[in-house]
C-alpha cells in the first residue's frame, strides 16, 4: 500500500514530470503546523463519535506533537512524491503509529483540509500584519509629534498649494493604515469560520460535532454551507486586496520620500544605513529602500490579479486550479510584511531639513488663498476674491515680489477694500491657526488628532495580546 | 469674468484640444444631483457662520432646486468648456442668482467636492446594488425550494464526485452573495463619512460646523483628516473590489449554466427569450446571456486594476490622475448591476431536466465514498477502505457494472467483511440522509439552511427601506 | 419575416432586458464602414461562383454605397433590436433592395464578419497611430535639436548622476517610440490576413475564391485555418499590448514633466494654455495635461488586462464572451491617440529654463565619476579609484566645497598621483566630450543620432502615404 | 577595502534588515554565467583600449572560466551581503586575481550589466522556449494525422454547430503557437542588441569598441541610445507578453481537455499517469494536469501585469524599482516552459473515443446549415433558407426525429422545392467534402495544412541548431 493514497483504481504509476509539475508541497509546507493542529482536532472529533478509541486518539496526538516538533526543529523532510502537505503529514503519521493513522482521514477530504489550514494560517498572518501595521502607525505618529513645529508646503498636482504642518501631512499615512486595520478586523470575521466537516463538498457522512471542531480550533463557528466552504476563495482575495491597499499607500509614501530626498527637493535626509551607492559613480547615495517598496507594490498587485483571474469561470466545487492561489498569497504576505517594516525603519530614520522647509515657505505664493479669504471677510464673493487674487499673484510674480512684499498701494490697485490688516493674513502661522477645524491643519487640531489615534492604537495593541 | 473660474493668473486661453482632453463633465455629470445636494448643505453651513445671509441662502436653495429639476427633466445642458460637474453647477447658479453664487465656494475646493459627491453617489449605488443582490439571492432560494427533490451529481475537477441536492449546489451562489452583502455593509461604514470641510486638503479656513454638514448629508460624521479626505480613493477601490467578487461568482455560475445547457450535459434548459440564434446555423440556440456575464467579469476586473494601478506611486495630496477613477467606477457599477439582473432572470427562467439527472445518478460511481464509509463502519481504517473501494470500482468498470450490480460474492473477493447490508449504502437517498450535518447536503439540513437565509434576507430587505 | 434573422427555430420573443444587455451595436457601429467594405467584397465573391447575378451584385453594390454615404453623413440610425452592426447593415440592405439582400449572407457567419471588420478597422487605426507616433518623435527630435547646447543633470534613482545633453535625455522617448513603431510593423503582418471565407469556423461550404477576397480587401492573403480565424483574438491583444507600451512611455515622460515643472525642480515651464488653475487657490498653475496622461496609462493597462483575462479558459471556437473585446479596444485606441497628441503638444510647448540647469550643474558632485576615471588613466584600478573618489566627495561635502574648489594639496591627501591636470577633468564639457561613443552623450554623437532617426522617420512617413 | 564596493562616501554600515530587503542575488544568481560571459567580453574591450594588459586580460579570463566552472558544478556560494550577481562575481574575481579584478569595472555600471545579462539570458530562454513550442506543435500535428478519420462536433457557444475533422479542430492550437513563434522571432531582433558600453546611462567615458563588444557577445549590434539602453524594459515586457499569449492558448486547450474528459462529454481519455485521484472518493480520476495549466495561465498574466504596472510613472533613467522585474520574469518563464511540456505530454497521451464521437454526430442538428445551403442551391435566398430550416429543425425536434429521418412529404410542408436529393446533403461526409476551401475542414485541405505546417516546423527546427 505504498505510493499514492488514492492509487486503488489506478493502473499506471504517476508520470515523474507530472509529479513535479503538480506537487504543491514545495510551497504549501508552510501550512504544516496548521495541518497538524487541524488533524488533532479532527481526531478528537472522530473519537467523540466512536471512530477512534481513547488510546488511538492518544497515540495520534502524541505522534502529531512529535511531527510538529520535528518540523519546528527543521528535522522533517517533505516529499514531492506525496504531493502536498496533507499527504506528507498523513504518511508521517503512518510511519509513527501504523494503521491507526489511516483512520484519521475518515470522511475527510483535502478540499476541506486546505481551506481549514489556510484560514488558520491567515489568522496568524493577520495578527503578524496587524502588529506591523501598528508599529508603522506609531512610527508615523512619533515622527509627527517630534516635528510638530515643522511647516510643510502642502502640494496638489506636485505644485505648492497651502502650508500645512508636516505632522498633518505625514499622518495621512497613519490614517490610511488605520482604515486598513479596520478592514482587517472585518475580514477576520469572515475568515474565522471553520470549513472542517464539509468533506469533499457534500458534508461529512459521519455525524461529526462541527461546533466542537470549530471551537477547538478557535474559530467563531462552522461554515454552514459545505459546497461554499471548499469552493470559495473570497477569504484569500479579500486578504490580498487589503495587502494591495497597504502596498499602494506605501508606494505613495515611498514616492514622496524619493522626491523629498532628491537634491531638488532636499526636504529630508535618510541615514546612510538605509541607502546604497553606485558601483560606478562615487558620489551617489540612493534611496533604494523606498524605490524597492514602490516597486514591490506592483508585485502585490500582480499577486491579487493572479488570484482574481484564477477564479474567473471556474465551475463548482473544487478544481485543481485553486492550488495556484497559494504561491501568490504567500509571496504577497512576505512582500507586504517586509515592506511595512522597511517603511517603518525609513520613517523612524528620516531627518527633516527644517531650515530648508522654512526657507521654501517664504517663496512661492502659498498664502494666496489667505488673501482671497481675507477679501471674503471684507464682503467680496469668493469667486471674485479668487479672481482678484489671481491678478495680484501674477502682478507680484512679474515684479519678482512675494505677496507680503507688495505695498498697500499696490494691493489697492486690485481692490480698494484691502487695508493694512491684510499683512496679518499673509503669515504662515495665521493660515495654520485659521484651520483649527476638525480634520484641519491647525496645530491644536493636529495634536488632538495624534492623541486620539494613539489611544486607538493602544486599544488595538491591547487586543492583539489577549487571544 | 467669463471663461474659467480660475483664470485670474493666466495669460492664455486654454487650448481647445487640451480642453477636450481634460474635461470630465462628459462622465462626471452623473454626480450632478449629489453636487447639488452637497452645495445646498454647504450653503447652509456658510449661513451658520455668517458668510451667507438668510435671504442669500434662500435664493441659493431655490436655484439649486431649480437646477436639480432641470437635470432630472433632461433640460440641463452641460458644457465641456466648464470642465466638470462642479463648475457647471456653479455657473448655472450664477446664471440664476448672480453674484451670490460666487459666495458658495468660499473656502471650498473641488478636491473635497468630488469625493463628497462620489461618496453620496456610491451610497445610493450601494443601495441599488444591495437590492439587486437580495433579488438574486431570493431567486436562487426560490429555485432551490422548488426543486428540493432534485438530486445532482456533485462535481469536483468537473468529474462526478458525490450526489448532492441541486438545492444545495445552487445555493452556493446565494451563500457567496450573502457574504458580499456583508462586505458591502462593512464598506458602508467607511464610505459614509464626510470629506466636506477639508477644503483643498488643509482644512477650511472658515470655522464651518463639520458635524452639522455631515449630519445634513446623512453621513455618520466628518472625516477627521483633511489630507486623507482628498487623497484617498480607498472607498472607491473597496467598492470596486466587492463588485469584482460579485462578478467572479456570477462568472462561475455562468460557466455552469453554459455547461449544463450544452448538449453533452443537458441538465437544464433556458427559455428562448434569453437565448439567441446563429445568423448562419439555423438549429442553434445559444446561451449568450450567460456567456456575456462571464465575459463582463473581465471588464470589472479590468476596471479594478485600472484604479489600483492609477493610485500607485501618486504623491499626496490631490493629483489630476485621480480624475481617471470615475470612468472605470461608473462602468463597473453598470456592468455589475445589469449582470446581476441578467443572472437573476436566468435563474428564475431555468428549467431543470430532472429525468436526465435521475438517469445520470445511476451511472458512474458516485457512491464509491459510501462504500468506503461502509467499510469504515465495519472497522476498516479509512485509507485501507478507500484502497479496497478503488479496486472494486476498477473491477466493476472492467465488468461494465455499476457498484450496486456487483454480487455479494464479487464484493467479498475484495473484502470478506462485506455483507448484504452493503446494498442499503449504495443508494443515493442513503448517501444524502447520512449528511444531515450542519452545512451538509442532508435534505432537512438544506431546508433549514434555506429558511435561515430567507429570514436573514427579510431582515436585510427591511433595513433597505428604513433610511 | 421581421424580428431576428435567426428567429426560425425560436418560439418566444427576445426578452427586452436581455436585448439591451446583449446588444453590441451601441459600440460596434464604429465598424460599419468596414462591414460594408467586406460585404461588397463578399458579394463580388458570391457573384464569381454564381450565387449572385451581375445585376444582383450591381444593385447590392449601389445599396452598400448608399448606406455608406448615409453613415458618413450621420443619417443612418442603428437599431439595438437588430443586435449588432452586421444585422443592422443586412437589414438596411433588405430595405433598399429587397430579397436579394438575403443572398449576401450565403455561407457567411457573423463569427468571421466581426474579425474581418476588426482587422480592417485596426489596419486603419494602426495607420492613424503611426502618424501620431511619428509626429511625437519629430516633436522630440525638434525640441532636442533646438536645445543642443543645454546640459542636463542626468538622474538615476532621482539623484544627480552624470551630466548629459538634454537632447540626449529627451530623445530616450523618441527611441522608445521608434521601437514601438517597429512592433506595429510586425503586428501589421499578422493583422493583415483575411478571415473571410472561414464561415462559422468550419470553412465556407461554397467554393469561394479566398485569394480574391483577401486581395480585394487589401489583405496580404487569407488566413489558412478557419477555426483559428474566428477563435483567436491575438491580433487584438498584440495591438493592445503595443498601445500599453506607448502609454507606459508617455507615463514616464509625463512623470518627468510634472517633476520638472514643480517649483523644486523648476527645469521647465509649460504654456498657460496647457495648464489649469485651482477653483480655490488663486496662485495655482497645474500640469494637468501631464497628470492625465499618466493616469490614462492605467486605463490602457486595464483595457489590456480585461481582454487577456477574457480569453483565459475559453473553449473553441466562437463564444459570445468575445464581444467584450471591443469596448476596451476602442477605448484604448482613443485614449492612446489623444494622449500621444497631448504629449506632442506638451513637448512642442515646453520651455527649458537653461540658466537654472546651468546653475544646477555646478552644484552636487556630478563629475565624481570623471575624477575616478582620471585616476584610472593614472593607473589606479577602477574600484580603488572609485573608493578614493568617494572619500574625496565626502571630504568636499564636509568642507562645503565643490570638487573643483578643492586644492591640489587637498586632493593629494587622498592620492598623491593627482596632479594639476585633474582640473581639466572637472569640467562638464570635458565629461561630455569623453562620451563620443556610439549611443553616448557626446555632442557629435547625439547630433548624429538625431539625424539618423530623422531620416528613418522620413522613410516611414513616405511609407505611410503610399498604400 | 572590504564591505560594499561603493562604500567610499558612506559613514554607516548597511542596516542588516535593509540588506536582506534589497538584495537580489537570491534570484538574479541565475544570470551568473551571462555576467561572466559579458565580463569576459568587457575585459577584452578594455584590453583593446589599453586599460588592461595582455597578461591582465589573460589572468582575468582564466579566473572567469574558473568561476564559471565552480558555478556550473554547484561549488560557488553567493553572498547576500554582496547584494547582487554583479558584485558577487566581482568579489570572486578579486579573490582569485587580486587588484586587477578592480580594473574590469572601469567605466562600467551595473545599470548596463543587468540589462546585458538579461538580454543574453532571454536569448537563451527564447531558444529553449522555441524548442518546446515546436515540440508542442509537432505533438498536435502528429495526433491530428493519426486521427484524420475522426469527425468532431464543432462547437460555438459550447453548442453543437457543424461537423469538422478532429484534426482541424485540434490544429487550431498549432496554428496559434505558430504565430507566437513568429512573435518570438520578431522579439529576438529587438532583444539581440547590446547595451554594454552605455555605462550608467551617459555612455562610457573610455573609447570602447562597442561594435566589437556586441559581436563578441553574439549580438546583432550595439544599442545606439545609452539612456534608453538602461531605462527600457520593453524587451522584458514583450517577452512576458508572448508568454502570456502562449499560456492563454494553453488555458483554452486545457479547458477543452477538461470538458472532453468529463463523463458528460466523454470524448477522450487521458492516461492514468497524468491524472490523480481523490484522497476521499475512491472512484475519482481527475485531469489535474489540465486544471493546473489553466490555473497557471493566471500566474503568467499576473507576472505580466506586475512588470507593466512597475514601469508606469518611472522617471528616467535607472531606478531600483526595476530590480523587481526579475522575479516575475523568471517565474513566468518557468511556468510557461513546464506548462508547454505538460500540455505536450497530454496531447501525446490523449486517446480519442471515436465511437462516442461518431454516435454524437448522429444526434442534434449539426447539418442544419447544410439543409439551408441546399435550399440556396435551389435558388432560395440564404436568409429565407435559414428561416425555413429553422422551422424544419423545430418541427423535427418536436417530432423527436433527426433531420434525415423526416420524410420528403414532411420536408415539402416547409418548402416544395425540396426533393429526394436533400438526403445526400444530410450526411456528415458531404458536409466535410463541401469545405475543401483554403482554411476549411475538407479532408484534403486539412491534410495539406498539416503538411505545410510540418515543413515550416522543419525549417524552424533546422534554424534552432545552427547558431
Amino acid at each position: 500500500m505504498k505510493g499514492k493514497a488514492w492509487s486503488g483504481r489506478f493502473q499506471e504509476e504517476t508520470d515523474k514530470f507530472f509529479e513535479d509539475f503538480s506537487e504543491s508541497v514545495s510551497f504549501d509546507y508552510v501550512l504544516a503546523l496548521y495541518e497538524i493542529q487541524a488533524s488533532r482536532t479532527y481526531a478528537r472529533a472522530l473519537k467523540k463519535i466512536g471512530i477512534l478509541s481513547e488510546e488511538e486518539l492518544s497515540s495520534l496526538e502524541t505522534a502529531l506533537n512529535d511531527i510538529a516538533r520535528d518540523i519546528k526543529e527543521g528535522r522533517f523532510s517533505f516529499s514531492k512524491e506525496l504531493e502536498d502537505v496533507h499527504m506528507n503529514i498523513e504518511r508521517a503519521l503512518y510511519e509513527r503509529v501504523g494503521e491507526v493513522a489511516y483512520k484519521i482521514h475518515t470522511g475527510r477530504s483535502r478540499n476541506e483540509q486546505v481551506v481549514t489550514d489556510l484560514r488558520l494560517y491567515l489568522r496568524e498572518e493577520g495578527l503578524n500584519l496587524k502588529e506591523l501595521m501598528l508599529r508603522f502607525i506609531e512610527a508615523i505618529l512619533t515622527k509627527a509629534e517630534q516635528n510638530l513645529d515643522v511647516v510643510f508646503p502642502g502640494f496638489t498636482h506636485l505644485q505648492h498649494a497651502q502650508p500645512v504642518l508636516f505632522a498633518h501631512w505625514i499622518t495621512t499615512y497613519a490614517e490610511g493604515l488605520r482604515w486598513h486595520f479596520e478592514r482587517l478586523l472585518d475580514w477576520e470575521k469572515r475568515n474565522n469560520l471553520c470549513p472542517l466537516g464539509s468533506s469533499a463538498f457534500a458534508g461529512c457522512g459521519f455525524p461529526l460535532d462541527r461546533t466542537f471542531i470549530a471551537k477547538d480550533l478557535g474559530f467563531d463557528g462552522p461554515l454552514l454551507h459545505s459546497v461554499y466552504a471548499v469552493s470559495s476563495r473570497d477569504f484569500v482575495t479579500e486578504f490580498l486586496f487589503i495587502l494591495s491597499l497597504i502596498m499602494l499607500d506605501l508606494s505613495r509614501l515611498a514616492e514622496e520620500l524619493i522626491l523629498w530626498i532628491s537634491p531638488e527637493f532636499s526636504f529630508i535626509d535618510l541615514p546612510d544605513r538605509f541607502c546604497t551607492g553606485s558601483s560606478l559613480m562615487p558620489q551617489k547615495k540612493n534611496p533604494d529602500a523606498a524605490e524597492l517598496i514602490r516597486g514591490k507594490a506592483s508585485s502585490v498587485l500582480g499577486n491579487l490579479f493572479q488570484v482574481l483571474s484564477l477564479l474567473k469561470n471556474l465551475p463548482l466545487s473544487y478544481n485543481r486550479d485553486l492550488q495556484e492561489d497559494k504561491p501568490p498569497l504567500f509571496q504577497a504576505i512576505k512582500t507586504t510584511k517586509t515592506s511595512l517594516l522597511m517603511a517603518t525603519l525609513l520613517i523612524e530614520g528620516l531627518v527633516i531639513k527644517k531650515e530648508r522647509l522654512t526657507q521654501l515657505l517664504k517663496e512661492g505664493y502659498l498664502l494666496a488663498t489667505e488673501l482671497a479669504d481675507y477679501l471674503v471677510t471684507k464682503g467680496i464673493p469668493f469667486r471674485e476674491a479668487h479672481h482678484i487674487t489671481g491678478k495680484i499673484v501674477r502682478f507680484a510674480e512679474d515684479q519678482g515680489k512675494k505677496l507680503e512684499e507688495l505695498t498697500l498701494e499696490e494691493f489697492k490697485k486690485f481692490s480698494t477694500i484691502i487695508e493694512e490688516d491684510v499683512y496679518e493674513w499673509l503669515a504662515v502661522e495665521h493660515a495654520l491657526l485659521r484651520r483649527e477645524i476638525p480634520g484641519g491643519t491647525g496645530p491644536q487640531t493636529v495634536k488632538t488628532y495624534i492623541q486620539s489615534l494613539k489611544s486607538q492604537i493602544e486599544t488595538w495593541k491591547a487586543g492583539l495580546k489577549s487571544p
